[in-house]
Formats: C-alpha cells, sequence, structure tokens
C-alpha cells in the first residue's frame, strides 16, 4: 500500500494565469527535488461540474515517514508560500491507496 | 494523458462506522461495474492533518467520455443515493494527469 495526499484549492477572486503558472512551474520542480515523490500529479479543474474547486495537488508516497520528508521540504514549502495568499479556500485528505 | 476525478467529503457529525463501511462497500463493486474505470481509490483520512475532510475518492479514466459513463452510471449513482445524506461538506475537481 502507500499514502496518497489530496489537497484542493479554491482561488481567491481576481487571480491571474501568470500567478497559476507561476503555481504550477513551482510544483513541477518538486519530484526532481524530493525522491520520496513516487507519483505527483496537479493541475487545474477542467471545468466539467459545477460547484467544483479550481485546483489539484495529488502526491503518492509510501508511507507516513515519506510525507512528512514530503510536507516539510525546503522547497515543497517554498512553493505554499506562493500558494496560500492565493487560497479562498482548501481541502485536503492523506489516505491509504 | 488521462481524466483524474476526485471527491473529498466531510461527513455528517454522528455518522457511524457501519455507514462508512456500507459506503466503502458500496465504492468497492463499482471497478467490476464500470470498465471506464482504469484506477479507482478510495478511503478515509489517516488523521494526518489538522482540518483535514474525512474520506476521498479518486477516479482515473481516459477522458472525459468516460468520466461521464463513471458520473451517470446507476451502479455510480445508486452508491451517491447512499452518500449525499452523509455529506456535511464536498469538494471535487476533474484534472488532467
Amino acid at each position: 500500500m502507500a499514502l496518497r495526499h489530496i489537497a484542493l484549492f479554491r482561488w481567491i477572486d481576481g487571480i491571474t494565469p501568470e500567478q497559476v503558472a507561476a503555481v504550477q512551474e513551482g510544483l513541477a520542480a518538486l519530484p526532481a527535488a524530493i525522491p520520496e515523490l513516487d507519483a505527483y500529479a496537479f493541475g487545474p479543474d477542467l471545468g466539467l461540474g459545477t460547484g467544483n474547486f479550481d485546483f489539484a495537488v495529488v502526491a503518492d508516497v509510501a508511507d507516513e515517514a515519506a510525507y512528512a520528508v514530503y510536507r516539510d521540504h525546503p522547497r515543497h514549502q517554498e512553493v505554499l508560500a506562493v500558494i496560500r495568499p492565493l487560497l479562498a479556500d482548501r481541502a485536503a485528505v492523506q489516505v491509504r491507496i
């Protein structure tokens, strides 16, 4: 089994495509920096459902210890510092898959 | 590329383990009933983060058409009928992975 971390974001009104692109750029660099990431998927909502959140990050790691490394990693924290001011809402879980 | 549907649930207060088990049982039967599901993962939050939601469902399908089959499938709708009264909150996206 593995551990899947999921975070869904609802952006603040007025967020710009450039700001979203900066988030994606930061996230895209994380797998190379954090070997504990077995799989890493992220991206904008496709607009198929009403009331959906705007963005998702899905990180698959081996276990709780690997998740803690990812969660606390400086490079991850740097991206979170970019993301936090852009958030209107966030929904997250960590589940066993 | 593929399409990933993610739904996070926050349960109502007082939900019982039996009610959660009934949801899991219903979800567990869906991959066999819905061949469009390329990967299907679900489960309770592990309690590693404050303010987390309680449960996640992650469905990987090929594309929008396959997602529509899953979303509207009678067997999926049956499980949703079990889930809906148990929901205090729901956060969802569909993203390209």
